[in-house]
């Protein structure tokens, strides 16, 4: 059985943002056993699991991914939409688009310490949008 | 449901490449509602989502991805299949080998500017094998 | 079909290492076809796809991640568990916490080449949980 919901994520401020929550505020029911799928349909923003604890490793994953995929590198073509577009699209390609979970015993089976990220990577990205497709 | 398509792409150049229609070309008839799983056989390319639209986001992800992963580095100790070949483990330990994507009104759901990408991170890597899995 | 399993991998230390053989060995048996998901629920280790022929690539995975997310740079805030730990937060979001595989004739589908990493970023991240997930 496949099911799918669309998600549109209120426009967050650049950086990485927990969503565990707006996600499963948006399914019904999960099932007993099965998969989730968390889908990004745009390429200046990505999803990531990672940790959901301490508010600090949010910021440190911005400073760490801004010194990784600096702004400005001299031999950069693709400018014309700011300097924080094509950073934005490395960054996409370095965290992915889609996330894959396991669903067990009707619960979203994440590690103790693991959220779900919505990574915004533009400096005004806006509302962003996820399709879950939940299988089971 | 689940069906399986092999698909043999031909040799690209190193860099980046649109392959979405390769992909669907490929596929007889997509299902109502479902995701799709592409997977590449190889340890020197990888795949990924992200701009599709103008091609100098292809130029800059190569620029990029050279930049941080360059080659020669002086601890290199797998360096017998010559300078590109370390190189091309590690990004495509980056962009990752799998993608899964949902299928929805009979269509791959992709965002208006993503397409799929092959990254081809050797520079004579030949023709890879991609397997596309279909479930519905 | 969905069948789920859980293993408890022996403590690695800090590195990559191949663990394609701890997770066959813990499914009686793989479907003629259908999808793998392995799923790591810990968020400073991370899961990859590579070579898994000549150990000198995971040796230079290891340098090749240290170098990309050095330990100790002076703009972390989340420093409180160690230098190792804000670093491997980094490169678990790099190389991500979940794969999914195809399978097919019985058997997971990987390249020639092809193997699962456990990739522990921690100096002493101690056993790790996984899932996997099979669906025919």
């Amino acid at each position: 059985m496949i099911e799918q919901f669309e998600i549109r994520l209120p426009a967050f401020k650049r950086g990485y943002h927990i969503i565990t929550r707006n996600i499963l505020e948006a399914i019904p029911k999960l099932p007993e056993k099965g998969l989730m799928n968390v889908f990004i349909h745009h390429t200046s923003a990505g999803l990531m699991i990672n940790e959901a604890a301490d508010p600090s490793v949010l910021t440190d994953m911005e400073s760490m991914f801004n010194h990784l995929v600096p702004e400005n590198l001299p031999f950069l073509v693709h400018t014309m939409e700011g300097s924080d577009d094509m950073p934005a699209h490395v960054k996409s390609a370095l965290t992915g688009v889609s996330l894959t979970i396991p669903i067990s015993e009707g619960r979203l089976k994440l590690g103790t310490w693991q959220g779900i990220f919505l990574c915004e990577f533009r400096n005004h990205g806006g509302s962003r949008k996820l399709t879950v497709t939940v299988y089971s």
